[in-house]
């Protein structure tokens, strides 16, 4: 990953990291991507999910995918994952503020053809989402990796940002009757729903049963 | 808002709409955008907390930010909300899926000037991500005023898509032992961690005790 006027922090650089470890340890907490590409000048930004191989994305979808077509071109397109963590609430609405990590990924995508590759990437998108999963459900056929489409999206530069604590207030407004504080936010998963033609018993995995979410 | 082919819904059109009520519902129960725009051809995703009022969508940041400097000059600008709802778990890798409700919007943003303006904007923003916490704080100062950027984002276009309800595999699966089902998911506003320096005798206020933040 290399850094230019692209990733250059230029507001609140302390809130700003462009370390590797920062970055990955972001990309790896979340497993949704919002990827920006642009056709004929207007921007696109498709919700999409993910998976993480050093400073390789793996997307995938139908191989009718507007966005996936779009990006297998190789044009440039943006990589970002965000994770909120709490909304912080000031004595004063200025500075209000979000608890935060996100990352802003920049890089070119590069389709990939091969079954085999493709399987290793479906499979690293698979584990990201749900670790423990794949080994337990019925691999790609031939025909399903032919309808699917997967990219590679290799980092070239990245960013990452981080607000964590209590509100930063003027001095003077400290002494206002207000309450302030930061009130947390967790992406949690709830009771598994089992499938109506699911037969008697198969018990929920333990990869469901998380009871602690907070890594998302 | 119109229909062109910036947002034909190609694929799945069934998981798709254009209808406004369901746009609307979809941006009123999210918080956080992703917004899209491009310099010199490089896309760019930043997320931001928005505030919606009928087809506008309102943003705000410091007077630095890049991407509001960006935006304000009247560019083509897309915006991204998506709100996770479960993990769809099938019995094969392939048919697993996400539920979810998107919307993704298309139009230009103007730069908000005048401060009576800007201040109502703000007062939206804030009330869409906490409703009843503007009139428990200090509003903006002028200068405060001139330290931030609001813009608004005018919908030309936009295009909603939901997945909801169970896996749906291929009939010969249906047999394997396989666990299948939903995971759901929520964001959810834990306890609130007041202040170090809030006086004795604050209660925390009601808005920010929501019980159930599925609405998230």
């Amino acid at each position: 990953m290399s850094l230019t006027e692209r990733t250059k922090l230029r507001r609140l650089p302390k809130r700003g990291s462009h370390e590797p470890e920062t970055i990955h340890a972001i990309l790896d907490a979340g497993f949704l991507a919002h990827v920006g590409f642009q056709v004929n000048g207007q921007p696109f930004v498709i919700p999409t999910l993910y998976g993480r191989e050093q400073d390789m994305l793996y997307l995938h979808g139908s191989a009718a995918s507007r966005m996936l077509g779009e990006l297998e071109t190789g044009m440039p397109a943006c990589v970002t994952v965000t994770l909120v963590d709490g909304l912080v609430l000031a004595r004063s609405a200025f500075h209000h503020s979000m608890n935060y990590r996100s990352v802003v990924a920049f890089g070119i995508a590069r389709k990939i053809n091969e079954p085999e590759h493709k399987t290793r990437a479906l499979r690293i998108i698979s584990e990201h989402v749900i670790a423990g999963r794949w080994n337990d459900v019925r691999g790609p056929t031939e025909k399903e990796l032919k309808a699917t489409s997967v990219i590679e999206f290799s980092i070239d530069e990245a960013s990452a940002k981080v607000r964590q604590g209590p509100p930063l207030d003027d001095e003077e407004d400290y002494s206002l009757p207000v309450w302030a504080g930061v009130v947390p936010i967790r992406l949690q998963m709830t009771t598994p729903i089992p499938d109506s033609r699911l037969p008697e018993g198969i018990d929920v995995p333990k990869y469901v049963r998380a009871e602690d979410s907070s890594a998302l």
